[in-house]
């Protein structure tokens, strides 16, 4: 239970209030009630501080007159991430490995780890420390996960891939797959592209639930430092993912697709075959790339646009049928005037 | 092998034919044969009645001449779907539980259970009665799973959920995993927001294969009543799914969506957050929800307007390239209209 | 180790250079070095050839002055697929039968099978030769599995569905589960129609991580022969996809959707109910569906229109705002004329 004056420092905020002041727990605003430190980011949460019961609350600005303890910080949304880390992370505890574990010749286990039943371990592979496999995991021979990495039940690793540390793996997720590559043969048959890269997913990645990341035809599929897949996220074969970028649900990535760092990328967004999308670049909800993407770009819309232009004809879209009017109007004046000019001009 | 009397009675329709006739089948119009009751809802079937080989046929108004017997209901395709239901159900038979089942302590099992073999189960986790767990269901602690559930194989249900009872969840399909919440840091590394809620889905409701229904951040994620969603839907932390409501496939509600009773959430569907969608609404494929739903509204198109301004917009959208000849046209006749204007001003 | 006459004879191919010089791996064009063979497809390769370090290259044409052997070909792109399979197939070696498979009564098993740990088949199921099932696959009682099919990890095959020979599923896919169909009652609660038919893929398919293809209402669900499903798709109950159709990720087939022969579906397509697309029909990304589509049409939007029709009210509709301008100085102008025609008319 930290005092407030030891909340401020390890949230990096300027204590307005009781430093002895104690929390326990961390609670958005509309549960918080006393014990707690909450979070009023939006004007409407500020305006209604009175009647929050919370302890303490984060805040970008100082409120006048607030009875609570006030927690002020540059990024209050940041703060409050921290906050709830610090109040409500559970410590760590190996369960050890379950007596059931298949595990292939060769195959390298760390220490302290969490093995549920019914883990299925291939050959070759190489385990680090702390790392937790819940039920029906199964992971491909040669493949190699790092310390305190956490594969969620379900999860299918394929062959020769290779997980970060400190990786969060959601249930059903699919790593290593096969690519997409067929060619039609002189018959219309589907000749399939042999997929023999692999899959690199470095440390602090989080994968969502039931996403698909294939494996490389040649060479990695990468997902580099940091990168958050929400769920049922599809990353094609050869695709490289910059470090921090988010992505969430449903988005896809077709194959060759490079996207920089720090790229904010909405649900459903697609793109065609080896794109690049620039560092620091967001595509907004359901945007289809079809040519390269700056970076800093905002883009919306198909094919994609830069947003404010997309919002633009979003706009004169939506009034389509009143321009239809006004034009077909136009023509029927400039055909009286067409008319009348010719009749004088007789 | 229900007497057409009985059969009537029980889909509340009036009977034109023989009471002792019997059926032992409901087959689609195109498979009927001899000894099925079908459905002609359309007018296409009505009119092919003479052709049909069925011994029943349910109807919404009596049909001149018909030699079969004839099932007139109010709602046909309701009463045929009960008719299926009543020729066709198979009775519930408890398989018992496999030996192998792994179950944490304090976990409590109903009667009449059908656990198959490969089923984990964890610590304080309450099973009701004539539960189906398929090979490959993972539980985790703390959940609850209410009475003649059906649970398909390889679905994951992380801790702390509580499912109702008579609902069925597809394989593959995954219930709890951790809503997408991130906030960027000083240096742009992601700070995951820690999930502590969980997840209620209620009675009556179905869960299509491979779709992922994330917990709360704080809070609960709920599926109302009689929700069903279909393959691949996901429904992110904190949304609220109001009853009877039907999702298809490859929708996505991002996180703290609420969607009211009885609303019709066509394919590809996707909002963004926090969105309010009133009782009763339906969205059309691929519907891209940017603002507040009103009850009972038919929506369209990418932002969301209304479907008859939608289509109004849809039209005049193909017709563009007309509109531009047509303006450029426009533009030719002025231009010349002025300059004969200025010749006879001079 | 090939020698490049023997190579060109199985590539169909006209080898300009020595017989008997070997390649022992295919390797795109940016990898390849000595002892590989590669590909020269794109002008921009073929103008790098003198870069390159391969032994010998696939190209469309011969390339005057090319130091490495040339193996020419009618279509570049098929003999290097070949070259890959030819070179880097691995040979089919059975596993044998892992001790705790689980089976149920009737089930009978092929031939030199590779059945991975922690396998559960059903009732009176037929498995054909050389099949692989990884762990935590789950087969449902009464299905067919042909020869030399591959069953990935945590794939869920209900109850009689039959699978041909030599197709391969990917980890998490789910096949047969229930299709989408519910009718609302008197009170609004969704009546389930009990799907009741089964699923067929036919030889030669590939079924992507995570998807779905569910089974017939009545009848059957047919993917035939040669399909090819990226990950996170999804079939609904009744669908046909015809002949060595590919299918991009995240598409999705509404029930009923008859797709023809050798047609290609990007990512991100959806179908309304019961619509036919012609044979070779090509659907670009996201196209959506809702018409019939004639065969070897290529077709893009939503809703679907003819690809060109499509690109030019693409192109009209980000100049939208121009328009609106030209259209706003037109009225101006014509305000203006009409103003003066009066006036010159008093």
């Amino acid at each position: 239970m930290p005092k407030l004056v030891e909340l401020a420092r390890l949230l990096n905020a300027k204590l307005l209030g009781q430093p002895n002041a104690e929390v326990t727990r961390a609670r958005p605003f509309e549960l918080a009630s006393e014990g707690d430190v909450t979070l009023a980011l939006d004007t409407a949460y500020v305006a209604r501080v009175s009647e929050s019961r919370a302890t303490a609350i984060i805040v970008a600005n100082p409120i006048e007159g607030a009875s609570q303890h006030l927690l002020v910080a540059r990024d209050p949304k940041l703060a409050f991430a921290r906050a709830i880390e610090l109040l409500h992370r559970v410590q760590y505890e190996p369960l050890g490995v379950s007596a059931d574990l298949v595990a292939g010749t060769g195959t390298v286990l760390g220490a302290q780890l969490s093995v549920h039943p019914r883990v299925t371990i291939g050959r070759d592979v190489v385990i680090g420390d702390r790392v937790t496999m819940h039920p029906g995991v199964v992971i491909g021979d040669r493949c190699k996960i790092g310390d305190d990495t956490v594969i969620q039940a379900n999860v299918t690793i394929y062959r020769e891939c290779t997980i970060g540390k400190r990786v969060i793996i959601h249930a059903g997720a699919v790593i290593g797959a096969d690519g997409f590559g067929f060619v039609p043969d002189e018959e219309g048959r589907q000749v399939k592209l042999l997929q023999l890269g692999s899959v690199r997913i470095e440390d602090d990645c989080e994968i969502g639930a039931n996403s698909a990341v294939d494996r490389g035809g040649f060479g990695e599929t990468v997902l580099r430092r940091g990168v958050k897949l929400d769920n049922l996220v599809q990353v094609g074969h050869n695709c490289d993912i910059g470090e921090n970028t988010v992505v969430a649900a449903l988005a896809g990535f077709s194959g060759g697709t490079r996207v920089g760092r720090g790229c904010v990328i909405a649900g459903q967004v697609g793109t065609n075959q080896h794109m690049t999308i620039g560092d620091g670049a967001t595509l907004t909800g359901r945007t289809a790339v079809t040519k390269n993407v700056r970076p800093g770009a905002i883009m919306a819309g198909m094919p994609a646009q830069d947003y404010n232009a997309w919002r633009r004809s979003q706009v004169l879209y939506s009034r389509l049928p009143r321009m239809a009017d006004r034009l077909r109007r136009l023509e029927k004046i400039v055909e009286a005037l067409t008319r009348s000019s010719a009749t004088s001009a007789d």
